[in-house]
């Protein structure tokens, strides 16, 4: 059994050791540029998590640590693309520092890197491991659909959001910890507990984002609070609220969104004012809660050492403590 | 053994019995509307082509059928983007009648759906097949950066010209002949030049598209001779024209393509009259010549049932004879 600070040195040595640069530099500048980037490599750290937990060779999960990790990125660059986003960990995305259609051809190349890393997976493990890998890629292309489509469609229901986030977030992390389950040859049942929990820890993570970036410690969160209400967000909040919401604070919401004339910090502070009308920060809390505390009971349920479960809840609290 | 038309028959089956209508319908309908526009399902074929030649279980084949065309077909997608090409197979482009952001994120679940299938494969079969599906898919995605960068590059080599087109069209035909060798059981070096021989008809293939887009027969070929001289394209035929000039030809291609003024006919023929004094068409015809005759001297030499390799040689012929 490993601490979450051997795991980590793992991950960050697999990834210093890894190439990305290869001809034409023009497709693979952009790999390098973004996977050097740095951040979190939470879906590695998982992948190992998971196989330490049933104690396999980690040696054996490197090539799932590339690929999650690979694919997670791909997913990014496409993403931001959609969104127009400029900035991504602090620097410029890469459609922006260099083109669309490089950023289109890298993330495709990443994506495939990521499966032919996977082509390494000790045979027996290999068609289920590409098999979750595959339909959890497929799962994130239809939750980023469905939030694509969100931005148009007034009448989005808190179950299609969390649903969404489910897709698009949660079960990438749940594939994580299983796939280094199924590399540690664990039980299909115990592989399974150790999906859902990480399926819970990325729904309760998603909802966090969603509660500080209105609530949140600017300096401990790392962003100005109030982005998504400025930029219009159908955040958990919102739809809550306007579930709750009397026809006045209906209005009210409605007056908020449609003027775009409303400074911005005018605009944050009469939405959350709203919010806190409406207990949406207590009830936020209360769905993480119940997120957590599902992932804390499957954590328990999974037969494997206490050592190796309390690994997992460490993790799962450093998560929610944005300590990564 | 099975005739052309059995094994047309059977891809055709495949991709009736198969559906691609998913939720949400905003990702899954660009799919179906692409896979329904039929094309010439190549790539299927010859992976069928590579299985039946060393006596495998064609339904062994059937994830690979899928893989190879949803693969070729996720290129086209993304492809159609960075050319901004209005027209696929006579029907608007998936950009053009849905928009960028789907046409990529359909494209990328078309990718994630190739390998989802390739993990059904027979699991002794998974590694290799997998292994070199995903170095094919990075090869036409490295194939495709060359091609954009010679778009605007004024030096680019008859060399860099041909290694382009490998990767960008001659691998996957390799590719999926081979990975029909590989569901065959085909010993290792029969399957290397099954791959070879798809990759020679390949190259064939891509040159006479070169050839015929000026010195084609318009009814037969499909479209109008002189797109590629319109669109400023540097085909092999121009590549050729410009080594082989005389100062005073260089001279005239360069007026050609600089003057944007020059009417379209106009242009066609005086480059087309360049091409005639420097022999390119023969000169074309010659270096077809030369990856025809490697394709049937490797088909010659593979281990296999003679009725299986003359099935290779009549699908060379009509692949080159345009009748597909």
């Amino acid at each position: 059994m490993h601490s979450i600070t051997e795991l980590q040195a793992i991950v960050k040595r697999t990834f210093e050791e890894e190439t990305f640069s290869f001809e034409p530099t023009g497709l693979y500048d952009p790999i390098s540029y973004t996977l050097g980037a740095g951040g979190k490599r939470i879906r590695p750290l998982m992948v190992l998590l998971g196989c330490d937990l049933f104690n396999g060779e980690l040696s054996q999960a490197r090539p799932a640590l590339l690929a999650t990790e690979l694919f997670h990125n791909f997913t990014l660059l496409h993403d931001d693309i959609m969104d127009q986003a400029p900035l991504r960990r602090g620097r410029e995305t890469v459609f922006k520092k260099w083109n669309t259609s490089i950023a289109i051809l890298s993330g495709d190349t990443m994506f495939a890197m990521a499966c032919e890393h996977l082509s390494t997976l000790p045979q027996e493990v290999l068609p289920e491991a590409l098999a979750l890998f595959t339909q959890t890629a497929r799962r994130v292309c239809e939750g980023q659909q469905y939030d694509v489509d969100f931005e148009t469609r007034q009448n989005v229901s808190i179950r299609e959001y969390l649903e969404m986030i489910r897709m698009k977030t949660a079960v990438l992390l749940g594939c994580s910890l299983k796939l280094g389950a199924l590399i540690a040859r664990a039980p299909a049942a115990e592989a399974e507990k150790a999906w859902a929990f990480g399926e819970n820890i990325g729904m309760a993570f998603q909802l966090q984002d969603d509660l500080l970036d209105i609530f949140g410690n600017e300096k401990k969160f790392g962003k100005e609070t109030g982005g998504d209400i400025i930029a219009g967000k159908k955040t958990f909040l919102l739809l809550k609220a306007y579930e709750l919401a009397s026809p006045e604070e209906k209005a009210e919401l409605d007056s908020c969104f449609s003027h775009a004339s409303i400074p911005a910090n005018e605009k944050i502070a009469r939405v959350r004012r709203v919010y806190d009308a409406l207990n949406i920060r207590q009830i936020t809390q209360s769905e993480i809660g119940i997120h957590y505390s599902r992932a804390l009971e499957l954590c328990t349920s999974i037969r494997a050492d206490e050592t190796g479960k309390n690994l997992l809840k460490t993790f799962a609290d450093e998560m929610l403590k944005r300590d990564f």
